[in-house]
């Protein structure tokens, strides 16, 4: 029998999409984006997303649940940010020990309407379930979101010769960062009606793990230089590469762009960083990353 | 330390709710009812739905993944049904432990594809996370629908003398049929569209718990004849009041409609039972029903 670890996550993704019936024509976007993307208006698609974290994979059980709460709506905001979009609708489904406090909960809750509030959000629904105490609090996020037609960024549309860009600083979530998460989305839409960006998508996983995803579905390779990668002070360029949860944005830029992007940048966003650090290649010529976050890391490897 | 037994799981939502800033005025239905409803055209609503089931509490270990799978898509497509909508897009995100076996999720999505197809509805993205031994697999599900203006169906809105029915056979849940649901998604539209129904909702707490859930966001009360409930052959009133996951149909009907629609509904729907349990009373006056599942009983009844 088949265990995931043997074949990793990527590899155990492709293999369930692969017994979905095909997505209809009207689909513009199926699996494998950051959010989902489906007809919605004449000029607008309508975004995706679900996700969810689980007590002691994606925070301690001793973390206040504040900054839970707000973690969990953070990152689906960040996935939006990453297609140029804008937050809509959410539905939570909580998976709750029946010894979990009321108090944690209501922690929780005040979390998330912090983050929903800042980002123009709001909480539509949901649903809770009993989990065994083992299981610890689960937290299931659902949203909708929405993005101009002409302005829909993926991660699949990157070109030859494009230079490589990154926000913020990478590397340390693991040291407390990943609760402070503080999604692009100032950025990521303004990158997009500026026609600034050939392809976006948010870093989850780590450079060295998200990266390589975006060459592949953009059928591309990449070069960077390890030094400029930017890194959270105290952290080396194995955490900047491999920690994930940095939930910056990783995007391209056409050469003949990356001057007056970052003069605009530094008068639009004179407080998020802004990084080259490296180029798109041929396939061929690409250079080869590994680790990052791999919920189940292949043994094979 | 206040945990969620000693409140149950109305207070307890009632209680999270009470932490989000209030709703949007062009937000038609917040949290609530089966499904949110947010705006998507001149004519037509948007429904949004999310929903989970957890190993060992929806399903045992031993299911066929294959009944699993429909069970959890049904569960979701059922909730369309009740507001008189259709399902349209779908997500899924798993939190897997890491010994689960790839042939094990293969068929989980088998019969996630199974239910989808047959109900018109597309998969358009999800996420996978490991989780804990102990927690055993997590399925939620988040989808999309969508349901004319002219057609929404809420649980508020029966009224004083409407007649109450139900769908199909109650009870029994718990011996096998729960990975067995038909959701009654045509039904739930033809009852919209020829709009015979007052007020409309799926149970899926069972008929006691469901009931007076109607009743109370209708601020209305019920009388209903216990002999009068349609049962699984075998199960008790008992059974038929409080097993839950029946995902039969409930729904109020003006009086003067009820031959018209006892007539129509033999001749479009001949396969499924149709029966009038009980009719609409000043609240003051309606009878008591206890029992029906509840993820954490309060300690307090």
């Amino acid at each position: 029998m088949k265990c995931i670890n043997d074949i990793g996550e990527d590899a155990l993704i492709a293999r369930l999409l692969a017994q979905l019936p095909p997505a209809p024509l009207s689909l513009n976007v199926g699996p494998g984006d950051d959010c989902a993307v489906v007809p919605f208006s004449t000029t607008t698609w309508q975004l995706l997303k679900t996700d969810a974290i689980v007590e002691e994979v994606h925070f301690l059980s001793n973390e206040k649940m504040r900054r839970v709460g707000w973690k969990a709506i953070a990152r689906v905001v960040s996935d939006f940010a990453a297609m140029g979009g804008a937050p809509q609708w959410f539905l939570v489904t909580l998976g709750i020990p029946s010894e979990a406090s009321v108090n944690s909960l209501v922690d929780l809750y005040q979390g998330m309407a912090d983050c929903l509030q800042k980002f123009g959000a709001t909480m539509v629904g949901g649903e809770t379930s009993r989990v065994e105490s083992a299981t610890g609090l689960v937290i299931s996020i659902a949203a909708t979101g929405t993005v101009k037609k002409k302005h829909l960024l993926l991660r699949s549309t990157a070109r030859c010769d494009d230079l490589i860009f990154v926000t913020g600083q990478l590397g340390g979530s693991l040291a407390g960062r990943h609760l402070d998460i503080e999604p692009r989305l100032a950025e990521g839409q303004w990158l997009a009606q500026q026609h600034f960006a050939t392809a976006m998508m948010d870093l989850s996983d780590g450079l060295a793990k998200d990266l390589p995803r975006l060459a592949k579905a953009s059928s591309i390779g990449f070069v960077i230089d390890l030094d400029q990668i930017p890194r959270t002070p105290g952290r080396t360029v194995s955490h900047a590469l491999q920690d994930g949860e940095d939930y910056e944005l990783l995007f391209t830029v056409a050469p003949a762009d990356a001057k007056r992007l970052m003069k605009k940048w530094q008068k639009f966003f004179p407080a998020t960083k802004l990084t080259c650090i490296g180029r798109i290649v041929p396939s061929g010529q690409s250079m080869e990353l590994s680790g990052g976050w791999d919920h189940f890391p292949s043994r094979k490897r």
